[in-house]
């Protein structure tokens, strides 16, 4: 029997799936799983991409152009353009989801042993397209105590070497919630001129920011208009996770054909998709303003009931639909196996995505959770207090935190 | 201004979608432009998948498992038990298309610097996804003259080094349309068990076999149960080449269990593709009887009408819908620009994919072309008609080839 690679053996399993055997056993058992552990939001998605869908008057499913339907492109670089954004339809390649344009992205601009710097916590399968591409993954950390703020320029000086060679930011943040500012872009910017780097800006998110707070966008830094790739998706955007529709844009032309050649190689990306992805762009504003409101709501109960549970701490996030919280416990993915194995409150357990896999360095996140808050509210006050429940009987409770205690003080 | 990779910079531009360029600039000269360039069928996509799409009542378009929907899963699993290949839903993972497949075997399977061997001329793109995974092509010459039947044992053997790692085939072959008989499987059966090697087979035309000839599967291949990788789509099978909905298949535990950590990094295939794949299985046995004959028919048309013209050699293929052609030319890359650029014959010119593409070594294409029979028959007798005036004027001609002057006992 043939031996498989390196890569297959080394690739990490997902932190937000490595726990679904548990759950579906759970499940068996009569427990009902509340599932924080992914962001695969309720939220219906826009009446006018189904119906784009439901209308289909193709007889044959033919593949598009490699960089996605001009149509879409054109409409999406006017969608960019009402957003602050001005890109054209020719340096926009639709994607099989964001992920696809992350491997595009790695793949076209690195060599296997360059080095890309990553703000952590960060978004599990960043490791694993940096895996694919032999790329290697540098963090740079943030913390809880500051709500996962760009960590001092310092820090990022003091991790460049000869072979980094970009850095990649999530904003709005997955898995914290955290949403930078001008300023803290403008210092990314500074680095990335300093040393001639890539940056990689993956704003899926960027609908969703809250409480007032404007989304500044990484393409409209002004100095790095060649260094910047752009990592869309609908998936978040329109609750439209399925269509698998996402966009690797770049103003750099050199990249964006090698980029394209990737494309070129597995053809198209999906029809289906790209049609839903069409006509969502008709969506109302309505529709987000109302999502928008819905989501803060579904994140008051759920920071504010994890803020009332005594030795636990989440900041209060800015944007996107996840929090990080830390919690009295001796081991994360411990619990989130235990709180499926042998916990349940009134017939509910809760499942959550150990953050440990959002860290380069597993044991940082020992003591922390990813939750999404992507379900109905009173599922989300029902998750509070199974977790309230939940950490009063956990036998591997550790007290005393010094974040926890500053939690407190919240 | 960062400098891109240099798999960037080496990523072969597709053969098949090259010339796109030239072909638009012929459209928007009034030119008509026969595509016989790229596998893209005109025949109808099931009316039972696309009903499925037309009567979807999901109003949330969430994830699927990252190795697609079960139930689908559970039906291919069926189909292939229908066509000899005994499968397990659990041996199967739904891909982004076959491309998706191949690019998760490759990574899985092999390091960088690992030779693969492949039968050529081959599927252009197989040397796109062993760039990316940095795995060096190693071809085994199949010759115009035999009909691109498998090369001799000896050849294979000849190649292998410690850097062997496995071997690629497509069967019916793209370009080719030459179909292997169970000896010649027989044969890669013992070198791949020999050297134990991993096998990828690509087999997404197996719908399409000619003249009675019976496909055999890789994996009803006795003694290599844990070496074979099947690599599918529903692209081909189903005329539905923009759904993007492959799979990989393999009997190796550990081997499926890499792969499906490189599916989770992408979180799942397509959520509608997979929804009309599934309603595709239903497609009556009628559908493929009906489309099978009108390819006998358009194969007819164009391989006869291709011998008939002076100094052109074209073996009859068994499968899939191509054929590769010998031709009295000096280059194909620049006839097939020529026609494009400074021919028409009654309004029409025709596209075709030169097929320096399709060797590791462009060269030994030098003279040959691949031509898709995808399209009706009347187009079909227009194309051969003007291949033929071209051949006539055309300022390249080479004549008295050795291939040509046998093509003319054919």
């Amino acid at each position: 029997m043939p031996s498989i690679s390196s890569k297959g053996r080394n690739m990490p399993p997902s932190p937000i799936r490595k726990l679904v055997p548990f759950a579906e056993a759970a499940k068996q058992r009569g427990t009902k799983v509340i599932h924080l552990n992914i962001g695969q939001p309720d939220i219906a998605s826009p009446e006018v991409a189904l119906d784009a869908i439901r209308h289909l008057d193709r007889t044959v499913i033919e593949y598009s152009h490699s960089a996605g339907y001009e149509s879409y492109r054109k409409g999406l670089a006017a969608y960019y353009a009402q957003h602050g954004i001005s890109v054209t339809p020719e340096e926009i390649i639709i994607t099989n989801g964001g992920s696809e344009a992350l491997l595009f992205g790695m793949m076209a601009c690195f060599e296997p042993g360059d080095e890309v710097i990553i703000p952590e916590p960060f978004y599990a399968n960043y490791n694993s397209f940096a895996m694919a591409a032999g790329v290697t993954v540098v963090p740079v950390r943030s913390t809880i105590q500051d709500g996962f703020a760009l960590p001092a320029i310092e820090a990022f000086e003091a991790l460049i070497t000869k072979r980094t060679k970009g850095i990649l930011i999530c904003n709005p943040g997955n898995p914290t919630g955290y949403l930078y500012s001008k300023a803290e872009l403008e210092t990314l910017r500074d680095i990335v001129q300093r040393h001639d780097l890539f940056l990689f800006a993956d704003e899926v998110y960027r609908e969703f920011c809250y409480d007032g707070a404007q989304h500044v966008s990484a393409m409209t830094l002004e100095g790095i208009e060649q260094n910047v790739v752009l990592v869309d998706s609908v998936s978040k955007r329109y609750s439209m996770c399925g269509a698998r529709v996402g966009a690797f844009i770049t103003r750099n032309k050199e990249l964006y054909a090698a980029a394209l050649k990737f494309a070129q190689a597995r053809l198209s990306p999906p029809t289906f998709g790209q049609i839903a992805s069409e006509a969502a762009l008709l969506t109302p504003a309505s529709y987000f303003t109302a999502v928008v409101e819905e989501y803060v709501q579904r994140r008051d109960i759920l920071v504010e009931g994890l803020n009332s549970i005594p030795g636990v701490f989440c900041p209060k996030p800015k944007g996107a639909f996840y929090c990080v919280a830390e919690l009295p416990i001796d081991d994360s993915d411990r619990f989130c196996q235990w709180l499926l194995e042998s916990f349940q409150l009134d017939g509910f357990t809760v499942m959550m995505a150990p953050a440990t896999g959002f860290y380069a360095e597993p044991a940082t996140g020992r003591k922390q959770v990813r939750l999404a808050y992507v379900l109905e509210k009173s599922l989300l006050q029902q998750a509070v207090a199974v977790l309230n429940a939940a950490l009063a009987v956990y036998p591997g409770l550790v007290k005393g935190l010094e974040t926890s205690s500053r939690a407190t003080a919240h």
